[in-house]
């Protein structure tokens, strides 16, 4: 897959060579020479990859670039490779710590480069389609960050599940010395009680089991598919270490394991989780706004519909009776005339939360619009519902409702008409109208009562 | 990347031989040796991948377990490739016909295999990404079929726009006399008036130009990363075919081309792209729906404020004013309890479509509830927005509202009031407020009017 790719370098030498190594596999390349210019440019131009060089005199170096590179949301997701010739163990820790992918050594290993960007690239084919529809959230203001910190703040770190996949005992004491600190370590076949992994490390060496089948499993998995994992692999095997990114592995790591690289390595890689992982679950929340009353928090007249509709019809068709309640909040306009907007609001509120927690887990308390709800029971014949509606209105009568800032309670009651599906000509819109009649006599008939339709089910 | 992968022959040799040579590269592999069991299997299993044989005596063959296989909701999206000895044309043709992406002749050569496997991988975990989302969707009820039809009915022709990137004019005459019967076949350089592509052809094997950076170019620009292409390849080039694959290209087609064979490709292809196109766009409404009002179409309430709140903002900071007009249909109440509530429904749909159509495409008209609604005037000074409330009004009171089924016309009026961004301690709950009196204001001097509480910039 091709891709645009940044490389930052201070020597023009250095840039002409990784260019035409890149160009030559047909990546599409662009240029910075110093660290603030290719913050710049990576903001604007927005690559898929970023190789970057740290020694760069006269502005930031690498590291500062790559930390601001992590720090701004319209740059964090895309991978960064710092490349250098500092080759000792501290440079590229802080490499890692800085929120790098992956630190290589100056002269590049060709093969290992290209294995390491199509695999980071890999991936970014995913976020991107999760951040295109994201911002199409956004740009709707469906998808906001009130309330939710930004999941992926580069400074925070995630307490996570380690799933160790090794049969190296001084190797796992390692890991888990190094790893324990932050997160909760278990080793497979001894992971009683552990949670469901937020990252595998995965030995290739091992002896008694074949870690690219590992590997490869878990890739395909359906519980496992987005699970990062960290391949253990060593030094001078740089065919293994390729074999393990090209099925699926997310980062390596080689042997023997230093133990702040592999915290580093295991932050990375639990960040970039946690963001994706967040990307999904904002998609997933705001496609639940659209079936949400905003004002009450219970579903909308949109998810009555939908859910209501199939349930009817499986009643018709022999299925399980389903009854609802429809609910109208007594003297309501009153209310709101005398205390205002604001108390009638509140009021709305405090009664659906009522409402939430007197109804069953299976059933689905809907706001229709003014202070009309309805619920619906799915599986529940008209005697239960009547039962249920009777201790629903009584719940609500026998309290009264406090609403911050007014200093006297409100007795609030209600009204309900039940109806249950009754044979194989019922709609949905004839049910809702039964249970509308119903509730219409219920308020006729003096209020704060409930009138049962519920048909042959309930004679 | 790892994957499970579906192998259906009847022979028994045929997949074990596949099985090894895949579980080698550390696939998973699972195995049926008929067609009716592939069908049974794929939709109970989901394999990311089917590897299909054509003969299988006493049931269905290959084609006809591929076409049921395309035919599912559950499994068309799984990509199928067809091997077999018949390597005449007519069979390749029918594979493709039956909506295979591949058809590869045994023996198999691997390496080819494995390439085609990769490229057709690669593409599903967009499409398992996307479709997880819109699962979710589903099971909230904000995404139905409801009125569209399933974008991928696989006998279903696209008609689109095909881009051919080509210099021999023997081989382009070819593609555009094949394809131009279903599409509208432009040529790179001579694409006048042509709309964005759907598709593109494009040669490695030109002369004039370098065909593999045409595809690394296409899939890694913006506007055509999705693009699905298809790349001219000479028969004894397998090094350049496993090229294309890799830089991105989603399909091979071998020279000489055949006229059928190429529609079947472009068929697939297309089709595959709407699929993709079909769930993305669904996705993007159904986030649509949680700021959409569902009984008039017009923005909710949860829409006014994310929109209004940043004016307000940037207004207070020295930014443009904005203006906001709260309007109440008189009379409302009455109506729906004399007409009842379809009728008092209908008149909301017809008020916001008149609405709708009287405000110009910057503003924001919303439905805060009941028979209140508010439009959100960016840029707009309280003169200019009374102005435009005023034409409004008249255009509402100046012609009866026909309701369906109802044989009286009814006269519609509206009371309105206008506020305007006032200083810098506006904010959105003041600028809501001061429209909400003079709305009241409008009520209480006898309706059918507007009033401005405009402040400042109108005075
Ligand atoms: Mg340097
Ligand atoms: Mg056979």
């Amino acid at each position: 897959m091709s891709a645009r790719i940044l490389v930052v370098d201070d020597l023009e030498a250095n840039r002409r060579l990784l260019e035409a190594l890149l160009t030559a596999d047909y990546y599409e390349v662009m240029m910075a020479s110093r660290g603030e210019e290719a913050v710049q440019l990576a903001k604007r131009e927005r690559p898929d990859l970023i190789l970057l060089d740290v020694m760069m005199p006269g502005g930031i170096d690498g590291y500062e670039a790559c930390r601001r590179l992590k720090a701004m949301p319209e740059t964090r997701h895309i991978p960064v490779v710092i490349l250098t010739t500092l080759d000792d163990r501290d440079n590229r820790v802080r490499g890692l710590q800085a929120g790098a992918e992956e630190f290589l050594t100056k002269p590049i290993d060709d093969v290992q480069l290209m294995a390491r960007v199509k695999s980071l690239l890999t991936l970014k084919v995913v976020i991107d389609e999760l951040r295109a529809r994201e911002a199409n959230g956004r740009r709707l203001g469906v998808i906001t960050n009130d309330g939710r910190p930004d999941a992926v703040d580069q400074h925070r770190v995630f307490a996570g599940n380690v799933l160790v996949v090794d049969d190296n005992p001084t190797q796992i004491k390692r890991i888990q010395s190094a790893l324990g600190v932050e997160h909760r370590v278990s080793i497979l076949g001894d992971e009683a009680g552990a949670g469901p992994p937020d990252l595998a490390v995965v030995s290739v060496h091992a002896k008694s089991f074949d870690g690219f089948r590992v590997i490869a499993r878990m890739r395909s998995g359906e519980a496992t598919r987005h699970l990062p994992i960290l391949a253990i692999v060593d030094p001078d095997d740089r065919k293994r270490a390729i074999r393990a990114l090209e099925l699926g592995a997310h980062d390596i790591i080689l042997r023997p394991i230093d133990e702040e690289e592999i915290i580093a390595r295991a932050r990375t890689l639990m960040r970039r989780k946690r963001y994706m992982d967040a990307l999904r679950q904002r998609l997933d929340q705001s496609l639940e706004l659209a079936i949400t009353d905003q004002l009450t928090g219970l579903y909308n007249r949109r998810f009555l519909f939908t859910q209501l509709e199939p349930l009817v019809q499986r009643a018709q068709c022999g299925g399980d009776a389903v009854s609802i309640m429809a609910i109208d909040i007594d003297y309501f306009k009153r209310c709101n005339d005398t205390f205002g907007h604001d108390v009638g609001d509140a009021v709305l509120r405090e009664f659906a939360a009522r409402l939430a927690s007197n109804t069953r887990p299976s059933d689905y308390a809907c706001r229709q619009g003014g202070e009309e709800f309805i619920v619906v029971m799915p599986r529940t014949t008209g005697d239960i519902a009547c039962l249920a509606a009777e201790r629903l209105r009584r719940s609500i009568a026998s309290s009264e409702f406090i609403i911050p800032g007014l200093a006297q309670a409100l007795e609030v009651t209600i009204s309900i008409g039940v109806a249950s599906t009754d044979g194989a000509d019922e709609t949905t819109e004839s049910l809702l109208k039964r249970a509308d009649e119903a509730l219409y006599e219920a308020k006729r008939t003096g209020r704060n009562r409930v009138i049962g339709r519920t048909g042959r089910d309930a004679a």
